[in-house]
């Protein structure tokens, strides 16, 4: 039998596992934390994964003590008892991990007026008799409309399944939540009213608890999306629903679950309850929007690539399963087109470039990356397949954001400097790292203009008909193998920053600008934020402007859902902005090849109508 | 081993099985028609019954080869194979039935002019293109909005999650079914409007498929409500919930299963499809209004015996998982107050009676009786705890109206004369039977008017310490037990009538009236529809008027389902007629125990401030 190459989830981490090694073993080979207490001994239960696909060993009987019939039908197992037989794909879930991922929820805070849709109203009511037997829901509507001058005139189903006992155990005192016409919660006499900004990212999830009277974030917190497990970009997991249906209820459960664990940390952190939580706003991908809603995603990948709905929806917590409270709202952004969807819109309002009077770019750099040009009061968007390379994805030794990963790189002739996250031992390159090594190996002469890795170089080896850079040798990692950037490497990260390029060029062009124009470029998103800009200027991504001009905002996505969570106003101007923005199709404008072939090119240069021009 | 006692459920026969006798030959003996087309061989699966409750033997390699091992688990046996071992509860689905049971659907049929709520809209949309991207909702929206002059601002997103496929499979043409400002459902261009009217009772599920544009019914159906299976009665249910409140949301899914059954009935005899449903209306007494939506119920049985709510809801068809147009909204009748429901609201609407000029009484008969007294323009409602009686419970061999229950009966000297339900050999008494049989055995003086059975009479035995009367002897039935009316169900008997009785009396008492005064009866529900109205004058259930001024208007409450199902105008009458309505607790009227004492005597009689006065 041939070795076996073993895929960890989420934390995207791949590689090979040898003949006779378990999937704990191999794990640890790979740098991938899963926690052992016992030491492999199938004594502490700590490594518990759940092998997604592929074969492996059947089960132990210590596994088949360990774990029920149906979760071991379900694939779950202790890492240090598996042997893969096959090509596998091994989901790690939190508690088995080590050290968590670093997932980004900072973000600028940008001040609004809270102004949310919710206002509490106190009640105080009379106890029901016989002489006066009205109904519980009727008389709170009747004195809560009397005392407060009101015109409620309905109750959520989900506020009536509780009401009774509620208001006799607080003694027919309490306070209703309304939202326009309609009681939505009814909460004890004093209690807080809280709200859940996420940022439903394809690879991140991240929440914000916020107070929705004061504005205040109460906790902040990131996860992995587990639709992962699904597809690592949004065009296979599109795929999976379009080829089984069923898929699409799947991957909604893996959002709404992801997001209650999300709420449910939250809480515990701010020391809430998550039926506190009154009003909830989502922002995603367009793709993601519609998985989370379960709207039909197929015709976002075939021509002319429409979303299901583009404008603001408003939907139940519990048509969604979202364990808030029963009648509270989700609210989610507009979308602006099928791959510019609410987080550009959420970005666009919290940095509030859309209002930019000087000609601003923006853009939230992701596997898809989309950019908007403000210029003149216009607004221009597209969307860029930047592809998994800056994510770790279609890298020999990519890997996200995690422990142990390469995080900043620099060549000094022979020497090579770098740091990895948490100063752990190094196991792989993160998206920043990549960024740089590219950068570095260009400015080094390691490489050429085309991306060319040039022979007899003391770090270049052929390894398996390739060349590649060995960035830490055998020795240096202790006999574990050397961690390289490849050819291949190279030619992917091409392809990823000359997308990039040519979507920020065709946005240009359109509106009759040139790069020199620019006078701000808002680079938001996690990948956006722990990059060097000089090092993304340098290969060509970004139009060689000076550094002052470049912004690296964060989560703006995650702070545009807060800001639209406590402000109605902010959800106005959300879909004022989504209606003002005008969508260009890449593929469809007219130089959009020969852009994008100058565009792969290395080095700092303009391009002007399609030609690249080198400066300095 | 002693006999074991053993209940079908949902026909309601309970009695013995012997020893080495198999759950079918019990059925066979009770007279419950389990179908059986091998004759007990084990060899046609056609008797298959769910053992609720008690204990049986083991399923034979015969079951265990027709049965799933959940369906096994789940108490799924062949009744032919199937032998108890103690007492049990065994579930007699309906494809094991071999007649149905008579459940009425009729009623008088109102008209009024058709209005419902929704409007369906012809669309012809242009298809996106890489020029005009538009989502697909936004578009809809658009053209409907410019070409009806509409300002719908939303379109229901379980409208949304087909609304891609279907615009593409109809070429971009459609209706769109708008409520007040948002689109529920997109419709292909050419299909119904239908809705479902239902009348959610106790015992019974009543339901109407009606076009929404004419009014015209196209098909009706009753069942049985298995909500049985957690206790016959209200108070049963309402316990159960209170001691468990898992058991709200078992009770709930029985219930919404229960019409989702109903419904495709109805859709496979008219030639629709269940998603062409687009508006329902339910209508049932409070407590099964409460438990359909899962809403609190333990005040309802608590002093002073308020609803949760009472005023009319509307609840999406998705948030209760009715299978109907998931943007469908089910429209619930208000309630007047813990023991008087929607349906007494509908009965009131369907017969008009809230409007009579006339002083009317208008009862609805069941396990629990609703009475309304209309008098000068107002109106009072009370209710009476009448149990279980007249639908054959608590009877030795009373039964639901199925094949085989007598139901109309005379004696004439020594002959007993009896018709039974498809003319079947008698199996039981159904509740007119046991309203003839109390009436006749008075009149023939076999029992005195305080109820005793009178000794030496040819018929009267006594039998395990307690007389009876025998109305088919065991002779006539060729050995099997003679069918009896016992002293003891005489006791229940009075008990019911005079329950109804004191409900009526209240409510004159309580508006200065007097039995003479009332004009007109008006006597609804499937019991008061069969029974004969003079039988129950002669015992002193009703008042002793002329028998043209009672009127038995079969099932009203579901009429009054259909008349708010395609009009707006008389979901408004409904409303007007529920908030006018006053609740009398009949508990806490002065009068009521004395009455009640009176009231339980037999012959025909005045009531008079408590006081029985006999009258020819």
């Amino acid at each position: 039998m041939t070795d076996c190459i073993i895929d960890f989830e989420p934390v995207g981490r791949r590689g090979k596992c040898r003949k006779k090694e378990s999937l704990l073993a191999c794990a640890r080979q790979l740098g991938v934390g899963i926690s052992s207490i016992c030491g492999g001994e199938g004594i502490c239960h700590s490594c518990k994964v759940q092998v997604i696909s592929g074969t492996v060993s059947k089960p132990t009987p210590n596994e088949l003590e360990t774990f029920s019939r149906r979760e071991i039908k379900g694939g779950w197992r202790l890492a240090c008892q598996t042997y893969p037989a096959s090509d596998c794909k091994v989901a790690v879930p939190a508690e088995s991990m080590t050290t968590p991922q670093r997932l980004q929820v900072e973000g600028l805070e940008v001040k609004v007026r809270p102004g949310s849709p919710l206002r509490a109203y106190r009640l105080q009511l009379a106890a029901p008799s016989l002489e006066a037997p009205q109904a519980d829901a009727d008389r709170l509507l009747k004195a809560l409309n009397e005392q407060h001058k009101l015109r409620c005139t309905k109750i959520d189903i989900g506020a009536l399944r509780t009401i009774s006992d509620q208001l006799r155990s607080w003694k027919w005192k309490g306070q209703a939540v309304v939202r326009n016409d309609e009681v939505i919660a009814i909460l004890p006499p004093k209690s807080r009213q809280l709200g859940l900004a996420i940022d439903l990212g394809t690879t991140k999830v991240a929440g914000y608890l916020v107070d929705l009277r004061d504005g205040r974030t109460l906790a902040a917190k990131g996860i992995m999306n587990p639709q992962i497990s699904y597809g690592e970009d949004i065009i296979s997991r599109i795929t999976t629903v379009v080829h089984s249906p069923d898929n699409a209820t799947a991957l909604q459960k893996l959002a709404v679950d992801a997001i209650n664990e999300l709420s449910a940390d939250l809480c515990a952190e701010a020391g809430a309850k998550p039926e506190e939580i009154l009003e909830a706003v989502v922002v995603g991908n367009t793709a993601m929007h519609h998985l989370f809603l379960r709207l039909p995603v197929k015709q976002l990948v075939l021509s002319p690539f429409v979303p299901a709905v583009s404008q603001a929806l408003e939907v139940r917590a519990g048509e969604l399963g979202l364990n808030i409270t029963p009648g509270a709202y989700v609210h989610l952004l507009p979308n602006i087109a099928g791959f510019v969807g609410a987080d550009h819109v959420s970005m666009l309002l919290a940095t509030d470039a859309w209002q930019a009077k000087e000609t601003t770019v923006a853009l939230d750099i992701g596997t898809n990356t989309e950019v908007s040009l403000i210029y003149k009061g216009k607004i221009a968007a597209t969307s860029c397949a930047s592809g998994p390379a800056f994510e770790g994805g279609h890298i020999k030794y990519g890997m996200r954001a995690a422990t142990g990963a390469i995080e900043r790189l620099r060549i000094d002739g022979d020497k090579i400097q770098y740091q990895t996250i948490a100063g752990a031992p190094p196991v792989g390159i993160c998206g920043s790292g990549i960024l740089d090594a590219l950068a570095q190996l260009y400015v080094a002469e390691i490489i050429d203009e085309g991306g060319r890795i040039i022979d007899n170089q003391p770090r270049v080896r052929a390894y398996k008909g390739q060349r590649e850079f060995i960035l830490v040798s055998k020795e240096e990692r202790k006999g574990k193998p050397a961690i390289t950037i490849t050819q291949h490497d190279i030619r992917e990260l091409q392809l990823a920053k000359a997308a990039i390029r040519t979507g920020i060029q065709a946005l240009l062009e359109t509106n009759g600008c040139v790069e020199d124009d620019i006078k701000q470029v808002i680079i938001a998103g996690a990948f956006g934020t722990y990059i060097d800009v000089s090092s993304a200027v340098a290969i060509g991504m970004l139009p060689p402007l000076p550094l002052n001009r470049f912004r690296q905002v964060g989560n703006a996505a995650g702070m545009g859902a807060k800001l639209a969570l406590i402000s109605l106003k902010s959800r106005a101007k959300a879909q004022a902005v989504a209606s003002r923005v005008s969508y260009i199709e890449l593929g469809s404008t007219p130089s959009f090849q020969l852009t994008f072939i100058q565009a792969s090119y290395l080095g700092r240069y303009r391009i002007i109508d399609g030609k690249r021009e080198e400066i300095d």
